[in-house]
């Protein structure tokens, strides 16, 4: 339920899949991710600092709820995430509530596994690539994570605190 | 999506399976139903007759959407629903979005298929018993729905246009 999670832009995952394959990371699959992002009918979540979100990938859906941000460097929020079994279907319940389709994230994800963290490579479609590093389980320490992405590769100052959806809405 | 539906009360279901019985219907189960609703955070949806109810049945949830009443005899409304793999993460969802919960209906309902119809016959926890027919595919017309209704004995005037939910809220 709760999350903390932090990424940094990189400009080449090649060099991230070679720490990670150094520090025996475990592959873990990859997929395209569809990631359709709605406003609510009264709340401007990026004021409030809230997301929905409906995900396709590999033939599942799932609707998410973040919540706010918790902490100020990396990404700490309450997250609820169910599988949904019709993605048309559930897009058509939240249209009816008022809720409407505001932006499409696209990406492909390599997804690792690397001491109790889940590590995640992105190409994001009309943003660049990423490396984003996750923990769902306590203890919560930002410092490691931030820790963990230096170790990966990432270079000072390339951390991104904004959500893709942000991004994309700015660029 | 278009669903067409009308109930009655009646006063023993017995006489309804009897009924049943004599004209060929079909017994496709019985389950225990309970049934949460929501309201939305600034709607009123007794005034837009509008529902939005998560429903947890024979292990399985459900979130369900519907709109407002098309037809003044029968209940005829558009109608989504989607399959949820997690009855306590979409409620947890639905309420960080602003809904709130506002009432939970449990019965046990027996279903029957007759002749292109769905028949229900429902035992509802503080309300009574009630006898229940709905199409989801065209044609719509809600006389044959409210002649099926007295087929299976449901009295003149017994029908209820109610739903068990505004029934509930109002004993």
């Amino acid at each position: 339920m709760l999350e903390m999670e932090a990424k940094a832009r990189v400009d080449d995952l090649g060099l991230v899949r070679e720490r990670l394959r150094a520090l025996g990371a475990e592959f873990r699959g990859e997929e395209r991710q569809e990631d359709l992002y709605f406003s609510h009918p009264v709340r401007d979540f990026a004021w409030t600092d809230e997301a929905l979100r409906l995900r396709r990938a590999g033939g599942r859906s799932t609707m998410t709820y973040k919540g706010p941000k918790m902490e100020a460097v990396t990404k700490t929020r309450e997250e609820f995430e169910v599988g949904v079994d019709d993605h048309e279907g559930a897009a058509a319940i939240l249209e009816r509530l008022g809720f409407r389709r505001v932006a499409r994230v696209t990406k492909r994800r390599e997804l690792y596994g690397l001491e109790g963290y889940r590590v995640m490579l992105d190409e994001v479609e009309g943003l660049g690539t990423f490396v984003e590093v996750e923990k769902a389980t306590p203890p919560y320490r930002p410092e490691e994570l931030v820790a963990l992405l230096k170790r990966l590769g990432a270079a000072e100052g390339a951390m991104e605190r904004r959500s893709y959806l942000e991004l994309l809405l700015r660029a």
